[in-house]
Parts: C-alpha cells; sequence; structure tokens
C-alpha cells in the first residue's frame, strides 16, 4: 500500500469538492495536496473527467517536478504548483480553475476591487490580477514562469501570500491556495463569488467606492486578528 | 431537557432553509428566533458549517448577549440580533446573510426603487441602503453599533419596521425580520430577488419610472390591508 | 366524487410545472385550465405553497367567477384569468408568473424585439408590454380590469391571441395562454427564455437588429404554418 | 435488429448528455451522429420530448437526406447536418442548440473574440458569426442553404473545420461538430462557456485586448500540437 495514500485522498477529495461547487465544467482545474516531511505532493492527472477519477489516480512529485509515484501523467499545470510549494513554505495546497466570474476579471484584466465585507472577511487588498508574460517567457517554460509571475506580481505589490491567498493571471484565470488543499478550493469558492459581487456592484453603480479602511480592519481582524472571534 | 428544545429547532430550521434557499455559501449567515415569554433568543452558532449544524448546537441568549445555555460560541453578529430584539419588540426572527443580489446593492450603496408589483406586494417603500457606519463606531461595539445604525437609518427615514421587514447595510449586506425565524428568511428571499429584478430592470431601461402610487397601494393592500384577498 | 376531478388534475399539474421550471418562487404564480363544455375553469389556490398543494385543492368557478366547487379561496388573480377565457374563446389555459426577466422587461415597460429565431419560432411579433393602467382602473376592479388592459392591448395594436400567447403587463409581470394548461406554462418559460436572450442580446450589442422579416416567416411557418414539417 | 443499433446509441446519448448539461430546454436542439462506413447518420426525430426518447426512435438517413430506417420525422435541421457530413469528411457528430450565451452573441450578430485560455485551449480563432443568410436563400431550401452558408463563412474567412469545430449563425444560434456526437456536444458546451466568459468581460472592461498570440500558440499546441503534453 502507498505511504502517500491519506496524501492521495486528500487531493482526491479536494478535487472532487471542485465539481460540486461548481467551479470547473469537464476537466478545466486541479488541485494538489503538498506532504511536507517527505518533500512530495499529489496532483490531479491530466485530463481525466471528474466521474472517472479515483483517489489511486493523483500522482505524487517532489517540488523539481520528478514522478514519485503514479500511472498518469500529472496536470499539464503542476510546474506552476510545484513553484509555489518550493517558494512558499507555509502553504500546503493548491488549485487552479477556469471558473466563469474569476477568468472574466482575468480577461479585463483588471483587480477586483475590495467593495464590502465579504472580500474583507478573507484579505484586505484588492485581488491582483498579474499581467500576462512576456513572449519569452511564454514560449520558454510556461507553467514554471507562471509560478515566478505570481511571485514577481506579489513582489512588486508588497502582498504576503500568508494573507493573500489568491491571485488571477492575466487573460488566464484564477490560481488560490491555503494551509491545505481544501481551504485552497475555499479560497476558489470565495473569490468566485467576490469576482460576481465585485462585477454587479460596478454595473449598479460604475462609481462604487472602496471599503474603507476603518471596515476592511474590523472585518478581517474579527475573523483573523490576534482578538478574533470568528468561529469555535 | 432543554426547556428551549422548540425554539432550538425553530431556530436550526430557519438556518437550514437560508441554505436550502441558496442563499449562503459556508456559514455566510445566521438566523435568530426569540422568545418572548422567556425574555431569550436562539441564534447559529459562529462557523459552524450547515451539514453539521443540530438543533442542539443552537445557543441561547437574552437581550443583553448573556448566553443562557449552550456550549458554543454564538454568531459573531449576535449583538445586532440582539439590539434588534431589545428595541423591535413586534419581531420574532432575524436573518443575516451575504446573498448575491442584496450585497451588490449595497456595496453600490443604493437604495432599491421599487420598480413592481413584487416588490409592492411586501412594502411600499424603496428598500433602504443603511450609510456605512461612522470610523468611531466600527472601531468600538462594532455589531452592536449595526444595530443601532439600522434603527437611525428608519427614525430618519420615518420607515416602520412593521411594514418595512429589510435593510441593507452598506458595504456589507442585507438584515431581514419578522414575525419568526421563518419569515426573516422569507423576507430575505423576497429581498434578494427583487435586488435582482430591480438590477436587470436598470440594465434594460435605465430611465425605468419608480411604480405609481395607486399600484403600490392596490398590491400592498391586498395582501396585507384590512380588506386583504390574498391566501387562505 | 367531483365532475371536475380530471381538470382539476390538468390545472395541478401545470401548477406544479411552473415550479419545477424555476419560474416561480414561493407563490409567485398560479395556472388555470377551462372546461368549455361545463363553462368553468379550475384555478390554483391562493397563497398555499407547492409542496402542500393537491389536486383536490383547485377552485373551480365560472366565467363570472362564481365558486362552483370547492374550499379555498382561489388565486387572486382569478378575475383576469376568467377575463380571458369569456373573450378569449379558443384558449383553453392561463398561466401567470414573477419569473425574473420577464418581470424585469415589464419593469422597464418595454417590448421585448423579436431578435433571433427563438421568438420566431414561437410568434412574429415583438412581445407587447401592455402600459400600466390608469389609477382609477387601479383603484376599482383591479384584477378583472387587468383583462380590460390586455384586451385593450392586442386591439390597439392589432395582434392575434391565437398567434401572440403571451404578454407583459407594465410594472408587473407576463400572463400566458394557450390550448391548455400544459401550453400556458409552455408559454411561459418559452417568454422567460426569450427575455433573458433579449437582454443578453442587447447589453452585447444596443444595435442589434431587428430580425427580418423572411428570417420571422420561414421560423414561424416551419413551425406553425400549412406546411409546418417541425414535431411529428 | 437494426444494422445501425450501436449509431442510434451514440446519437440517443449524444442528445440525452446535451439535455443534462443545460443546453437545451424543451425540444430545443439536436444532435446527430455519422457512420462513415455505411454513408448515413443518426439524428434525433423532430420535436420529441427528451423524457420520452428512446435509442431506437433515432431516424437514419443518407447524405441526400433519404430516411434509411425509422418511423418518424427527422429533426427539421436534418438538412443541415447532412450538408455538413457531405461536405466535410472529418466530422463524425454535429449538434446544434439554442443555448442562451450562444444564441444572445448570434442575435448580437458578432464574433466572439479571442480573449482567454480557456478559448485558445480549444481554437486560434475568434468564433466566427455567419451572416444571415439572403432573403431568397431563406426562402428556398433553407435548412440546406444553412449549410452553405456555414462552409461560405469558412471559405471567406480561410478557416479550417478541423480546427474551428464551431460557428455562429447570425440571428440564429450555434452549430458545432467533432470527431463524433459527444465530441459536438463538448464542443457546444465549450461554446457556450466562452461565450458567457466573453460577454462578462466586456462587461467589466469594454477595452478588453485580444489575447496575444503567444498565448493563444501556447495553449493551443499545448493540448492539440505534436509536442501537446495535457491529457493522457
Amino acid at each position: 500500500m502507498s505511504k502517500y495514500k491519506s496524501l492521495k485522498e486528500e487531493c482526491y477529495e479536494a478535487n472532487m469538492e471542485l465539481n460540486a461547487l461548481g467551479l470547473v465544467i469537464y476537466t478545466f482545474g486541479n488541485v494538489s495536496a503538498v506532504d511536507r516531511d517527505n518533500g512530495v505532493f499529489a496532483i490531479k492527472p491530466s485530463g481525466v473527467p471528474y466521474k472517472k477519477l479515483k483517489p489511486s489516480d493523483m500522482v505524487i512529485l517532489d517540488y523539481d517536478n520528478v514522478i514519485v509515484e503514479g500511472d498518469l501523467r500529472p496536470s499539464s499545470d503542476t510546474k506552476t504548483h510545484s513553484y509555489l510549494y518550493k517558494n512558499w513554505e507555509n502553504i500546503g495546497g493548491v488549485a487552479h480553475t477556469h471558473a466563469m466570474y474569476s477568468v472574466s476579471w482575468a480577461q479585463a484584466q483588471r483587480d477586483i476591487p475590495i467593495f464590502g465585507t465579504t472580500h474583507a472577511d478573507h484579505l484586505t487588498q484588492d485581488i491582483p490580477c498579474a499581467a500576462p508574460m512576456a513572449d519569452d517567457l511564454i514560449e520558454g517554460n510556461y507553467e514554471h514562469n507562471t509560478g515566478i509571475q505570481i511571485l514577481d506580481c506579489f513582489s512588486s505589490r508588497n502582498l504576503d501570500y500568508n494573507e493573500v491567498e489568491m491571485v488571477l493571471i492575466g487573460n488566464h484565470g484564477p490560481f488560490a491556495w491555503g494551509k491545505n488543499a481544501a481551504k485552497a478550493v475555499y479560497n476558489t469558492k470565495v473569490l468566485e463569488t467576490v469576482a460576481e459581487m465585485a462585477y454587479l456592484t460596478l454595473q449598479i453603480n460604475p462609481n462604487a467606492p472602496r471599503l474603507k479602511d476603518s471596515l476592511i480592519k474590523k472585518h478581517y481582524e474579527r475573523k483573523h486578528g490576534k482578538n478574533a472571534y470568528y468561529g469555535q
């Protein structure tokens, strides 16, 4: 029996949840889960429909994309996942989708402004939309370079991946992460919801103001601050 | 056995209905139900997923937010609920959500104009959007002050909470209430529906006129007036 | 046993279908079915939730709104239905809803332009939006006068109710009819679909042209003309 | 037993999938599947509701629209299907629907711009919207001429049906095809998804730029190029 059985199961469950939440059609998404002790992560195999997916189909790789276990080809976006795991040591899961509203903001090449408390309950910043990559980066090691693009975006904007657990890649779509795969999926759903709310807000009032700082701080702190009183 | 068993069940059922109606994702909402004879109310515990929720998880508090019964932390919005119960003696239930269209109007900081009979079947006024609170109120006893903000909004506009059973808090989202918890949930769904209709109406015709007074009166009266002929 | 048992069942099934198609929330709609031989029609009782509805709850009335059989109060919109049955002898069923896109066009007080073949498969005209009624008609016998308003709209525009089986009442919502109750529900769903398509079309291209006459004629005739070749 | 049993089953399954994916209401769509060895194709019968449809109901015709087997009248759009089979020898299935967003772009008479990688994962071109036909073509052999219109559109724009497996007919709706009926349905769903994304993108940013060539090439090639690494 595989020593990665529970890791594969965590990864499998998170992928199935992505589908159950309506965030993917066909095979347009992938979730991975990391095992920091063993320096490996599990990821969805490429192009396998959800209804045929089994926990044992998950592919195990190290952070240099060497397959450690698994008979199937891993997700075509694997190198973006591994780059994030290698560089961001606190994250435990990564999710990528082509969810409708997130993709539409990415195609519009716009950051999602922080308009309300639903957003501030999760992060204090606009959701960043990284610029499309330079041609040579696209033509080169594309998925690896997508990881670089994400880190460059966070670096140039002084964003902390421990707080901002989501990003849009211009013209492509969202990546989200978190302490484990389930949290990465949760953040993907939150991003999609906030993206739809921001879209509708601008339709109703093109001059809708950004959320004021005091409300941003209050809502973020009551859920994530040291005196947080949300949850059990 | 708890003397509040039936109160907890009413509260539990209303929270589950909120979820079944598609008005919440994850734990983004809460409903409470009051027991006027005993001066207490039941409310959803904070951050507990709907599929794990049990009637016995509901927390019982008095109007000063003292926990009377329950092992879990109550909803982080509890003080807004208690403030409404304390000040509005006729209401029996309160609901709060981050439902999509209601939140979008709140983020746009706009009242929802009364455009049609679906709206007038339930109230004769535009649905008010209370302004975001002053910074010191946000930084202080925030959820309590949210209750104050709602009452100030109703007072300054001469609105009667017995007729207008819903409000938007600017940049945040909707609160609704009614004679019991089920009615509060019903009003939340009506508000979300009317919010979507008003959004679409303005997309189709940015100059859509307000509903004329005679139609407002006719539709409201046939359902709520002393000669009402709607229902059994 | 009631002599109207099968009429009640037809009416009940059509009302339940309205709900199953997502055209109503709560009790925001009603369907009736006529028995021309006996000069009566069956209609949904007022304000009864769909999950509690039984065929035997349907109320039987004559065209002058006298209750012939039934213990419950009929739909508050009954007099509009009876007026249509009395004046339009070919129709066998009527449906009224507050469906989202149909209501939004009604609130925008705009006819739905014929933009494509989905529309032309069912009628050759823009879907008319009747103007809101004069105040004295609203304050008077409102639901009866709604029927008059529909007929006035058809008369002033030279529309034939045998072809145009649907209408919007300004600021209110849609009525649809047909050879029986099921067809009235079908037309309600078609209207809602065409209303959403027309809304999206104008968002994509505010100058979208009306469908050309040759295409209107071709699509309508291949389904409804004397040489129709659609269906079995 | 029919020699076309498996062809009918392929066709039946694809039609049912169209319905399961929410791409059709009522009977507003049809899928066909070809048997190149026998020079025939199976197609949905006209106007038969999905819940009554059986595999044995599928109609078998040759490319000149002569019925080879079947008791029911074939889809009214049959001649468009046969024209495509006759002229495009590599295709194995064709699907036609009145899906919401695809129809709305068709009614707007606009090509769907390539805005992102979801689009580029499937084709490198804008999705073409063929102009509505000339009046004499509409009044003549309409469905046959619709096929001509599609081929003229591809010819005048130098498009290859092996790569661009979808088209919008102005004022009407989408046709899609592929190596078999299931792929035609898949392409119909992809088209509908891309149509909704493009609509939302333009709402968020009316000046959203077309996807850059390097990204178009990278995404198309990684899935369809000779060094493709997507899928198993």
